[in-house]
């Protein structure tokens, strides 16, 4: 038997109770430094909405809330059928520790249909991901490590001398061992961003994201050809303000498909 | 006694049965092709938090999903607190209309406080609006004629040889008769836009919004300076393909600064 992937076993349910009721058990493996990787909490989310009994058609759009910290402990997660369509469904979701909510989010499945299609937001042209040195996950949170990250922009150094005016990351990431795309990964990945203030200031703040939207622009087969080869994947932020600033990501395939877009907003002190 | 605003008539809530529960009324000052204007509805439902007896702070992120078409007669809200922090307090809802559910939310509120601030988006550097028409509300549907909408980059013409590359709109809108911005307001004017695929294809097509998220970036200081002068919006699609495009949007205040942003996904037909 091959031996499970973290990102699978850090997202594995249990059903029940009920059809609606899933429970997991945080793991070591995306430990971020306070709690868990917020993007593998989403996709744990998403695969509740997979897994349930009713579910039909391909993740669409998901925004996860974190509404108070998680502990590296079991979680329970209800998922409600809110709106059954007959191209969409709506769900409601809650992801609680010891009965208290700590996680809220929907998540629209849907089915795809052939259109008059086109991609405005053309992947940039960078070098290659195997010309590039992989982030060292030493000294890092435990997720880092589940990841293989090759920085084309937007390093954190913590040298004030690489401060900038522009925040933007740019960087090649995949799984860590490599695992075949699919809508879990794919999500887990639009969460990988180091927080846009690190970028900026060149400085550790704490920081926590507070919600997390992505959306997936494509079906199952673009994510077969995608297979376990790296992302190209994009950052940016268009506004620090009173403790919060946001970031909007792109998420390309290696052939320079627009997979996924993403926008989360942030808390920041200093 | 002065007249109530139609943006305030049409987000009008009744308390009860239940410190959860609100029920409005589908307006006709904000009609769209099919049902009404998404933005209000948004505005409703983010009423209903403001308005409910244990809310604190102010808006922070609103996802609003559109479930199902709405009609335009009565509607009921739920709204429940799941999460209540020291700072900030996490909301989920739904709107209904004869006991389905046709929407659902959920909204962060928050406290602001001072911190290192910068913004990374600038206002593009635009004709005034004064210098520009009107967009004429004629022949188009009601909720064109609730705001004042001077069209820079972007216009839907309907005429083939206008059809180009890349859909970005950017243009003045405010209320129509103006009123001093608030958080409702903003978030109705967030979703402003003419569907990217109008512009692109220069043809109207079926679309509806599944999905709207928002973020607002100011305190109430920063509404109060705005007043009722107009915003500078702007809206970009990055993809659109099978069924399904997105719509990214940045909304400047008078003075450039950023008020808003606000990301959504359509399904579009053709």
């Amino acid at each position: 038997m091959s031996k499970q992937h973290p990102l699978d076993a850090a997202i594995a349910l249990t059903a029940g109770p009920t059809d609606n009721g899933f429970s997991g058990q945080i793991t070591a493996a995306y430990a971020n430094m306070v709690g868990p990787y917020g993007g593998v909490i989403a996709a744990a989310l998403l695969n509740a909405v997979q897994q349930h009994v009713d579910s039909r058609g391909t993740p669409l759009s998901i925004t996860v809330n974190y509404a108070a910290p998680i502990t590296a402990s079991s979680f329970d997660i209800t998922a409600t059928l809110q709106r059954n369509n007959r191209s969409s469904q709506h769900w409601s979701l809650a992801l609680s520790q010891a009965g208290e909510v700590a996680t809220t989010a929907t998540v629209i499945m849907a089915s795809r249909r052939e259109t008059w299609s086109d991609t405005e937001a053309p992947a940039p042209d960078v070098r290659a991901a195997e010309s590039l040195p992989r982030l060292p996950p030493q000294g890092m949170p435990a997720w880092v490590s589940s990841y293989d990250m090759r920085i084309i922009k937007g390093m954190v150094t913590l040298q004030e001398a690489h401060q900038t005016d522009d925040s933007t990351s740019l960087l090649w990431v995949r799984d860590e061992p490599p695992r075949p795309l699919d809508y879990v990964s794919l999500l887990a990945i639009s969460d990988c961003f180091f927080p846009r203030i690190f970028v900026r200031r060149q400085q550790l703040v704490p920081t926590g994201t507070i919600t997390l939207t992505t959306y997936f622009h494509v079906g199952v087969d673009a994510l077969q050809r995608q297979g376990d080869k790296p992302l190209l994947a994009r950052a940016r932020a268009n506004r620090f303000h009173k403790g919060f600033f946001d970031q909007s990501a792109c998420l390309w395939g290696e052939a320079g498909e627009l997979l996924a877009t993403s926008h989360q907003l942030v808390y920041y002190k200093g």
